[in-house]
């Protein structure tokens, strides 16, 4: 057939997705499926997540941020499930007229941190919507069979670590609507731009899942905020745990912040977009843990232990918190 | 943690979509991810496919209709690579006050076509949106480490051979959008009703995948017209196709139509949503074909052959059709 017989839409595919498509079993995009031989002796781990323009980004953000953080939500699944990424199939709805520029800017980005994180694109599909641009991303990734880290098997007696700092992107997302904020809080611009880049561009722990699966009893990743999603690993592993406030890791930058505006300390631990690691793990496992850790450059803090019983309580200055709201939720 | 501390999110999942996830690895959606343990010796095929209200349905379709026709379309695509389905991976946006109703009727389709299937649900992600209702699928099957079937192999030589009847959905959608051209047809209700319902809700060749592993050279869904979707499988195996277009197989119906309306058969032979697969074969594996799809109660009619060169000749009454649109695009 001629050239000119191919669709606009498969001319978009091959223009800003084939370069994507490194892996062999994705075969040029040029299927209606992919193929994926499993690694000998593994289990494959799924997850989906994505982003819709008004709802978890800001319509007017770069593409290029939009594309790395729909990828990297995914990431951050893999990660506190001790997996490594394998790739990922990309679904697309873009309003009519949204402009090719933004697509390609959008499959630039992509394409870096699928390369950047060894998760190549396997397939996807692209529509026009009458609604807002809509990206979902499946990911997949591999663990040893039967050694994916659960949210459900934290046991009393284990210690809580949590990496990076906790906070700057819920912080981030208020600086990002209202950049008077900087101001009033007293912080540098630069301090200002840290807290919204983290809003913008999570930074997934996938460097630790090694050590995830090597050392951790549960873990989950924190993206709808530290409260809610420790709170969703001992609902699901049936245990109770005790945070110490004072111990959870901030930025310099979310710290001034919560100084200056003393409420911004639940925004923090309740806030989403954090896309951190919080893992449990045995006592006699911590060394081995932060040595892990720190050959991977990750950054790791110990901020509680696990019960037998229920709730997760955080102790601030002698008194357990209570929250308006405990986690970030859709509905 | 008390009940109450669930969110709405949390609740939604655990009402209307734990009842899918019947796969061990699935963990009942309580983790944040779902472990896949690949059958032996196998690939995993990879596909994912959406609709979109306004788009690829009509916002008053009955959701049962969206939830079965989203996994059916994935489906297809697999039946066409010769996988076995596996399970799948769901993502849903809803606009605020959807209303549960609606959910609720979406998700218990769709347990029942996972269930006739064999593709349990293994996780998903929700949200609001401020658009239409979307829904994306990813889906995974298992074909013999190797063996998926290609677009991009059929040989000069080879038959092609379709499933099914072609066309019924493409006219159906004109009656779905008119009804009164039914009676401008001469259709009987019965005819109308049949011919929109294969519009409303696709039938799958999964009975046949094993064939289609078996037998084929080559095979594409027919999902965006027969004319298209063969240019598709032409161009990536660098072939061409003579098709005699009196054999392509028509329901009562559909030919009813054609015969009062002739610029139909264009319709019918260009219009998406068929859901049938055609595929290329050896001429000495026709036979063998043949039986195993009558095994499987699924109607396979041979339409034409295989060439060296390019571009797929559809013959009518002793002429090459040209048609003004070869394939449905998003773009």
């Amino acid at each position: 057939m001629p050239k000119s017989t191919e669709s606009a839409e498969d001319r978009l595919i091959a223009r800003y997705f084939r370069p994507l498509a490194t892996a062999p079993g994705a075969f040029g995009l040029i299927d209606d499926a992919a193929a994926l031989t499993p690694p000998p002796g593994c289990d494959l781990v799924l997850t989906t997540d994505g982003v819709i323009a008004g709802v978890h980004f800001f319509p007017d953000d770069p593409p290029a941020m939009v594309g790395r953080k729909a990828l990297r939500m995914n990431l951050s699944d893999l990660a506190a499930k001790g997996a490594r990424p394998l790739g990922f199939l990309l679904s697309v709805a873009l309003p009519e007229g949204f402009g090719e520029a933004w697509l390609g800017a959008f499959a630039a980005a992509l394409a870096d941190d699928a390369a950047h994180y060894g998760c190549p694109l396997y397939g996807g599909d692209t529509d026009h919507t009458p609604g807002p641009i809509s990206v979902s991303i499946f990911a997949f990734g591999a663990v040893p069979q039967g050694k994916m880290v659960h949210r459900s098997t934290a046991r009393p007696g284990d210690r809580i670590v949590v990496t990076g700092t906790i906070g700057d992107a819920a912080i981030g997302l208020q600086l990002r609507r209202e950049r008077t904020l900087a101001r009033r809080w007293g912080l540098s611009e630069a301090a200002a731009a840290q807290l919204e880049n983290r809003y913008l561009l999570p930074q997934p722990r996938n460097a630790l899942a090694g050590a995830v699966l090597q050392y951790a009893s549960a873990a989950i990743d924190v993206s709808d905020g530290l409260v809610g999603d420790l709170g969703k690993l001992c609902r699901a592993s049936s245990v109770a745990a005790d945070i110490d406030v004072a111990t959870v890791p901030l930025s310099d930058a979310a710290r001034a912040a919560i100084a200056a505006e003393p409420a911004l300390l639940e925004t923090a631990l309740t806030g989403g977009d954090d896309y951190e690691i919080v893992l449990t793990l045995a006592p006699e496992k911590l060394d081995g843990f932060r040595t892990a850790a720190a050959a991977a450059g990750v950054a790791v803090t110990e901020i509680g232990g696990v019960q037998a019983g229920e709730g997760t309580r955080f102790l601030h200055e002698g008194k357990a918190l209570t929250f308006t709201r405990a986690s970030y939720s859709h509905f």
